[in-house]
């Protein structure tokens, strides 16, 4: 394990983040928040420890998908940790667990909260809750690669291979360095337009910041107590419109960037997104018609409530725990599918459902024909064994993480839809679950063992479960 | 597809059918019951239908797996559907899906029921529900194959691997005429030794057969309204052991007969059924201990409920829906692990939740080391690549009809729980789920559809999904 090479890469994820909270402080000021000071001294905590580690690059450039992942699963957590630190010094949310909660579910776009009420928070803490959804939406160490010059070849596609989400990670051009300014210009690019819709649909400057960070990032983070449910429907719907872009696998516009549409549009992905969006809102519209005044604005809420959790996002508009079980079980449904692979949204993802779905077919088909073999294929090309083992895998992973920390969870004795939905809505990256941690309910009541182990599922479905899982394995720190 | 010999095998079934039927009308007799004569009339159209399909032996032997897996779900189909006669005829459950719920539910040796009350119903009615468990839990054609001198090999193999439950049939003996009657023996005698202790325990001889019916099947009717909850302790405590010992795989007990008992013990999946058993049964212990007079009356309570639950049977002792939820999330569990393949439970079995965590564990070892390719092993051998890629196509399988049946059932708008536990409870042929289908609760109030619903989840589950899915598919029904 080349130890050198991962405390040089965290260093300088430390002065990144103390990059990022500038902002906040500005924001402190902007309002004139005596709190602000503890974005000072954050930042300069990070570049006291971040500073000696990047002084100098280490010399051993050796660096595998083994240092790759677990460069990644440390510098979420040291991320985290140094990101909780600003509502455990403002008091704003004293426990340090409750605060690494917060923050890990901002990092990994979550959404999830331990706070009742939010409005009474500063901007400044407010403003920073919502941006880390914006900075764990591409990924930070992603965002290093468009920074760091870093020789060697192994790293970029070792760390970026770890840290995006979806079974495969297609080089979009042949310079990972490169990829990764492509993939952030978008992302920015889509946030402006975002932002901009925002503002002439007279949302002001703050909220219309926040919520673009929360929907450009998949996470939920909402300003107020009832979610979105207070803005215009104007407001609403682009926001449902962004959310459903967000969750569009960013080949799809790095194709249309490069002026290729037809293959942006024969994205097959895309398409069973998009199809699955479109099936779950007619269902539930239809179930839902007659709680509001017109099929309009029922099929208005049902399309943000699908965006909302296909996308993982966890904005809310109305309570939809208290809709009929139907569409509550097509939401459920849809925690668990999540967005296309290669967005920042989280969840299994629509690829491997598909692929799973698939194989499933193959399986029938072979036992008719044992004798002729017939690969699946998917996006036009010969799906990899390889690839299919590792998807079947992932699931199984999956569920094993998602039956232990269920279990774990209900040691709280809370019901079981409650643990269920919240064990979802963590590991998929969603936020609101139902019940109790329905979109008005929230996770401040668990224990700290069950917001633990909240914490860890959050991050395993962020980074896809096996970086996280590798920290865990004792063989991952032996020299060899 | 070779019709005429399919033709040829479900009229032997409905001979057989006819034949198992007799004892039902037998107890009529002795009780003086007059709805006897359903009995009379259903054996009579078995036999009309079936003769005159056996009268010739199909000169075209070809017989595939395709036409094992037709042959096996259609013969559980029309085997309901008869047995399902008695209760419709006789008026003890008027609505024919009812019936056939009904029927279903007791070939699959799932346990659920839809009557809210049994205590009422006529002794042989009651005899003839008990029985079907007997019957459906080593399987009918298994049966068949111990009494039917096919010619051709084919038949045997493809047979009994389409309706023996676990992802592989080893063949114990070379032949596999040997091998079903070796299997009947051990199952007979097991079946025999709890029916004499419970006679011992001074429990009446009706209710001491329809108890080992119902534990020899891991199927669950009873015939009291609070199912086992009446009995004595010693009833309780000898039924608990069987139920534990129907739950291990029979090549344990073959191993045992044939003198080998180092090879016996050294199971491995039999070894992890019985550690699974052991950790739950302390840990619901110590959750509900303040609920009984004394631990060991906790232990006792616990040990059945893990039993019934974790064989599939559904006996209940106690309403464990009023449990803490972590002991409820336990059995949840357990619901979904089932027993070891080749034994009469079901679920997804031991064995391939052993060989799906072993898959996860490989994929993190293959991680750290790309370039070394470890297999993994099972039971002292290496896995094949292709039963891997089998038993994780079945999770994924599974997972799709888990979650298509939950969404259907959930149009009946009942809370997410019961919607929930009734699709495990059915698909894994348990019995009971929680809440509205809990210990002391029932199937009753669900519409038709979701009754349907739950008719194909107990026939996916008992033939492990593919031969129904098969029946599914167009191209089955293809001559090529």
């Amino acid at each position: 394990m080349n130890y050198l090479m991962i405390f040089y890469i965290i260093g300088w994820i430390l002065v990144v983040e103390a990059a990022l909270m500038v902002p906040s402080g500005i924001v402190a000021i902007i309002y004139g928040e005596s709190c602000g000071w503890v974005f000072a001294v954050t930042i300069a905590l990070c570049l006291i420890i971040g500073f000696p580690l990047i002084r100098r690059q280490p010399e051993n450039k050796v660096f595998y998908i083994r240092e790759g992942s677990v460069t990644v699963a440390l510098s979420w957590i040291i991320m985290s940790i140094m990101g909780a630190l600003p509502f455990v010094l403002s008091g704003t949310i004293p426990h340090p667990v409750d605060a690494l909660f917060e923050t890990v579910s901002g990092f990994t776009t979550t959404g999830s909260s331990i706070l009742a009420s939010v409005e009474e928070l500063p901007r400044c803490i407010l403003f920073w809750r919502s941006f880390t959804h914006w900075i764990g939406g591409m990924g930070v160490l992603v965002f290093l690669l468009c920074l760091l010059p870093l020789a060697g070849s192994g790293y970029h596609m070792n760390l970026m291979r770890a840290e995006s989400p979806g079974p495969t990670v297609s080089k979009l051009v042949p310079k990972v360095r490169a990829t990764a300014k492509m993939l952030y210009g978008l992302y920015i690019f889509l946030s402006i337009s975002q932002l901009v819709l925002l503002l002439i649909g007279q949302m002001p400057l703050f909220d219309a910041l926040c919520v673009t960070f929360g929907t450009a990032g998949t996470g939920g983070f909402g300003i107020k107590n009832d979610s979105m449910g207070s803005y215009t429907i104007y407001q609403q719907a682009v926001t449902t419109i962004f959310m459903i872009l967000f969750g569009v696998n960013f080949n799809v516009y790095f194709l249309l960037y490069m002026k290729k549409p037809k293959e942006a549009f024969r994205c097959e992905e895309a398409r069973w997104y998009l199809g699955i969006i479109g099936v779950s809102t007619v269902i539930i519209t239809l179930f839902i018609r007659d709680s509001f005044e017109n099929i309009a604005l029922a099929f208005h809420h049902a399309a943000f409530q699908v965006g909302t959790i296909i996308t993982t996002t966890g904005f809310a508009t109305v309570d939809f725990n208290l809709w009929h079980a139907l569409p509550k079980t097509v939401l459920v449904l849809l925690m668990l599918i999540g967005s296309c692979a290669g967005s920042t949204g989280g969840g299994i993802k629509v690829s491997r459902i598909v692929i799973l779905f698939k194989s499933v077919l193959g399986e029938l088909r072979q036992t008719l024909h044992p004798s002729i073999v017939r690969k699946i294929s998917f996006e036009g090309h010969v799906v990899e064994r390889s690839t299919v083992k590792s998807v079947l895998v992932f699931l199984a992973a999956y569920a094993f993480i998602f039956a232990a920390s269920t279990l774990i969870v209900s040691a709280d004795n809370y019901d079981l839809t409650t643990n269920f939905t919240a064990v979802a809505a963590t590991l998929n990256n969603i936020g609101p679950g139902l019940e109790m941690v329905g979109p008005i309910g929230n996770f401040g009541s668990f224990s700290v063992l069950s917001k633990l182990v909240f914490i860890f599922d959050m991050l395993a479905g962020r980074l896809e479960i096996f970086p996280l899982l590798l920290l865990l394995q004792r063989e991952t720190w032996r020299r060899f």
